[in-house]
C-alpha cells in the first residue's frame, strides 16, 4: 500500500490513485473465488471438539440426590448443576434454575409470561398496556431486538459505552415514562462491542427510579466466563445490587453453556430473586414436564464443579485468542492511521465491532459478499437493522479456522478501504 | 367376600353387614402401612431401562446429511428424525418438526403464538378477542385443561365417547359461537378412558363449519403407538381429513418419545399443514437457536427407522400389559356384579378410567390416601378439577412394579366398596 496518511488529508489526485489501488486489490480478491463466513458467533468445530466427552456421558442415570434423570419432573433443574452455575454466576443456588438448550428461549418465555400474566411486581399483564417500549443499548444483539420487536415493543435506543450502556440517558428515559417496561443488557463482553458493564453503571441501573413499577433488566450474561485474556473480568453483581436498592425483582439474568460445551445441545440458566424464580416456574410448569435432566447430569459429570467450567473455558481461549489477535493485526496493519475505521479490541466474548466511514457499512458488506465473504448485514446491531449512520460492522471470527480468518480479514480490510475511497472521492 | 349381588338390591340389614365387612377389610389394609402410588402416567424404571442404549449414543456428531449436530441451527429438527416420525404418525416429513423434550411445551408455544400473533387463518391475535372459549372432552387430560385455563380460556366440556368426543355436540357449539377458538383432543387411547377417535368422528370434526375462521383442533397423539394388545390401532388421519374438507390449518398434531424412550429426555413433534408449520417456525425462530440436535441424532441411531420404533414399543407392551391385566382382574373379581363401578379396559395408553358410585370418588381418594395409596385427585380429568358427579377416578398402573399394582388395586377396590356401602347406607 503506497499511502499511510489519513485519507481525508489526501489531495483529489492522491485519493484517485489510492482508489485505483484499492480497486485493483479488490479485483484480485474477487478473482480469487473465496468462500468465507464471518457472520455469526458460532463456536468452531475445534471448540466443539473440546466437549466431545459429553457424547459418552452420563455414566449413570441417577444424580447425586438419587433422582432418576430419565423420568419426568424437576422443573428447577438438577440441584448439582444449579449449584455449579450459581458458583459460576456468583448467585445463590436457589436463585438459579437450569432449563433446556437455549437461553434465548428462556428470554422469550419470560417476555411471554410478562405479556400474558404480568410480573410479581406488575399491576396487570403487559399485553394490557396500550403501549410498551423497551430500551436497547446500541450497537447490541440483533436477536434481542428482534424478539422484543416481534412481541410488539417499540424499541428505544441508548448508546453503549465502554463501561456499559449510558445509564444517565436510561435513568432519564425511565423516570417519567411508564410505557418503558424494561431494557436489554449484555453486561460482560457485550455483543458486539466487547464492553463490560462496570459495577457503578450496574448500580445506577439497579437503583434508578422507574415510572413502571415492574421495570425489568434482561441481563443476558451470555459471555460471563468467555475471557480472551488471563484478565478474567468479573461481571457486575446485578442481583445483589438490585436487592440492596429495594428493587429485587428488577433483573432477570440469563446464561447458558451454548458457547461452553455444545452450542445447540447445552443447558440454559435463569437467575433472579427467589420470588421471581417461583413466578417463572409457576408458568413454566403449566407447559413443561421438566427439562432434559439427562443432559444436565451429562454436564454435571463433565464439569465436576465451577472450577471445571473455568478450566474448560481456558481451552476455548487458547483456540479463540489467536483468531482475535489476527483480526487486530490485520485491521491495524491495513487500516491503521488511515482514518477510515475504529474498532474494538475485546478481552472477551465473540465479536469485534468496527465503525467504518459513515455511510459505507452497507457498501462494505456488499463488496465483501461479491468477493465471497459473508458478513453480518450492516445495521444488524441496531433495532430493525437500521444503523442511522450506516457505519457499524460486526465481525465474528470464532467459526472459521485461523487461515480463513486471515484471508477473510484481509479481504474485509480491502473492502473497507475501497468503500472509504469511493465515498471520499464523492 | 360374602355378597355377590348388586348393592342396591341388598336390604338395609344386608347392607349393614356388607359395610361392616368392608370397614374391617379397610382397617386391616390401613394397618398394613402401605406406601403406593397410582397417580401419574409415568413409565417405570423397567421401561426406561429399555432405552438405556441412548446413554451411549450418539456414536458420532454428524447426521446422515453431514450436519454438525453440536452447533447452533436447524429449527425444523434433523431430517432423519422427522422422516422416522412422519412414518410413525403417517404424515409427510415436511409436515413435521422435531423439537425439544416436551410436547406439552409445544402446545404452550402454539397457544401462546395464537394469543400473541394469531394463526395463518386468524383475523387478529387471539388475545384481542374479548372472550375465548375452548372445548374440553371429559373426562380428559388435566394438563390440557390447566394450560388453556391459565391462558385465559373459558373451558367448555363435551362428553367423551367410545369413538371419540361427541362430535354432534361439538358441531352445534362451534357453528354459531365465534368465541370458541379450539378444542383439545387425545385421539388414540385417550387419557384417561383409553377410547380411540374413529375416522368418522375425526372427519366430522375436520369438516364441521365453525363460526371462528381459525378454529384449532389440538390433536395430542401422545399414545399413537402405545398399544397394549397386538391390535395396533391406527390413528384417524386428521391432517388429510382436514385438508380434504378445505380446513387444512384446523388441526395441530403433537406427539413425543416421552413414553417411548426417556420421559424427560426425549424428543417432541409437531405436525400440521405446511403453511402452519412455517407460521410456527417463524415465531419459534425468534426465541430459539434450534432444538437439541445431538439428542435427536441419538434417537435416530437408537431407532433406525419407524419399524424400530414399533419394535421398541412391543417391549413396552410386554411390561405394561400384565399390569393392565392385573387391574382388570382385581376390579372384575372384587367389584364385578356389585353395581358399584364401571371401568374401561383399554387396548392402549396409560390409564384406566373408573366411574364409581356417584358422589363417592373424593371419598375413595381420601380413604386410599389414609391407607397409604396415592391416587390422582378425584375430578382431575375435568376442567378446574370439578367432576360434577364426583364419580370418576383415573388409575395409572405403569409406574409401580407388578406386585405393587396388585397390592394397590386390591386396596383401591376395598376403598371403592367401602365408600359405596357408606353412601348407600346413607
Amino acid at each position: 500500500m503506497s499511502n499511510t496518511r489519513p485519507l481525508h488529508e489526501l489531495s483529489a489526485d492522491e485519493l484517485a490513485v489510492f482508489r485505483k489501488e484499492q480497486q485493483a486489490a479488490y479485483d484480485t480478491l474477487k478473482a480469487g473465488g473465496l468462500k468465507l463466513d464471518l457472520t455469526r458467533g458460532k463456536p468452531s468445530a475445534e471448540q466443539l471438539d473440546l466437549s466431545n466427552g459429553l457424547l459418552d456421558l452420563p455414566t449413570t442415570y441417577r444424580d447425586a440426590a438419587g433422582t432418576d434423570t430419565r423420568n419426568y419432573g424437576g422443573l428447577y433443574g438438577l440441584t448439582g448443576l444449579r449449584q455449579i452455575f450459581a458458583d459460576v454466576l456468583r448467585v445463590e443456588p436457589e436463585q438459579v434454575i437450569a432449563g433446556g438448550n437455549s437461553s434465548l428461549t428462556l428470554m422469550k418465555d419470560v417476555l411471554t409470561d410478562l405479556l400474558l400474566f404480568g410480573a410479581v411486581d406488575s399491576t396487570r399483564p403487559w399485553v394490557q398496556e396500550e403501549k410498551r417500549r423497551f430500551i436497547c443499548p446500541v450497537p447490541g444483539y440483533d436477536r434481542h431486538f428482534l424478539l422484543t420487536e416481534t412481541l410488539g415493543f417499540e424499541l428505544v435506543t441508548v448508546p453503549m459505552r465502554e463501561d456499559g450502556p449510558d445509564a444517565d440517558a436510561i435513568a432519564q428515559l425511565v423516570a417519567d415514562d411508564p410505557t418503558i417496561k424494561g431494557m436489554w443488557m449484555v453486561p460482560t463482553y457485550a455483543n458486539p462491542t466487547g464492553d463490560v458493564c462496570s459495577q457503578e453503571v450496574a448500580a445506577k441501573l439497579a437503583s434508578m427510579p422507574t415510572a413502571a413499577p415492574d421495570f425489568k433488566i434482561l441481563w443476558d450474561n451470555a459471555y460471563a466466563v468467555h475471557h480472551l485474556t488471563p484478565q478474567e473480568t468479573k461481571s457486575a453483581d446485578i442481583l445483589s445490587l438490585a436487592a440492596a436498592s429495594g428493587n429485587p425483582h428488577r433483573p432477570v439474568m440469563f446464561a447458558s453453556t451454548s458457547k461452553i460445551t455444545f452450542a445447540g445441545a447445552g443447558v440454559a440458566f435463569l437467575a433472579a430473586s427467589k420470588e421471581q424464580i417461583e413466578w417463572f416456574v409457576k408458568y413454566l410448569g403449566v407447559g413443561s414436564i421438566g427439562p432434559d435432566k439427562v443432559n444436565q447430569l451429562r454436564h454435571i459429570e463433565f464439569f465436576g464443579d465451577a472450577e471445571g467450567v473455568l478450566a474448560h473455558m481456558a481451552k476455548h481461549r487458547e483456540i479463540l485468542a489467536p483468531k482475535f489477535a489476527e483480526v487486530q493485526r490485520i485491521l491495524s496493519e491495513q487500516l491503521g492511521g488511515l482514518g477510515v475505521a475504529k474498532w474494538t479490541d475485546p478481552i472477551g466474548g465473540y465479536f469485534v465491532s468496527v465503525d467504518v466511514v459513515p455511510g459505507t457499512a452497507s457498501r462494505v458488506v456488499q463488496l465483501a459478499k461479491e468477493a465471497g465473504i459473508a458478513l453480518t448485514g450492516a445495521g444488524a446491531a441496531f433495532p430493525h437493522g437500521n444503523d442511522p449512520d450506516d457505519t457499524n460492522l460486526r465481525l465474528a471470527p470464532s467459526f472459521p479456522v485461523l487461515e480463513e480468518v486471515t484471508a477473510a480479514m484481509e479481504a474485509v480490510a480491502t473492502c473497507i478501504l475501497l468503500a472509504a475511497a469511493e465515498k471520499l472521492a464523492g
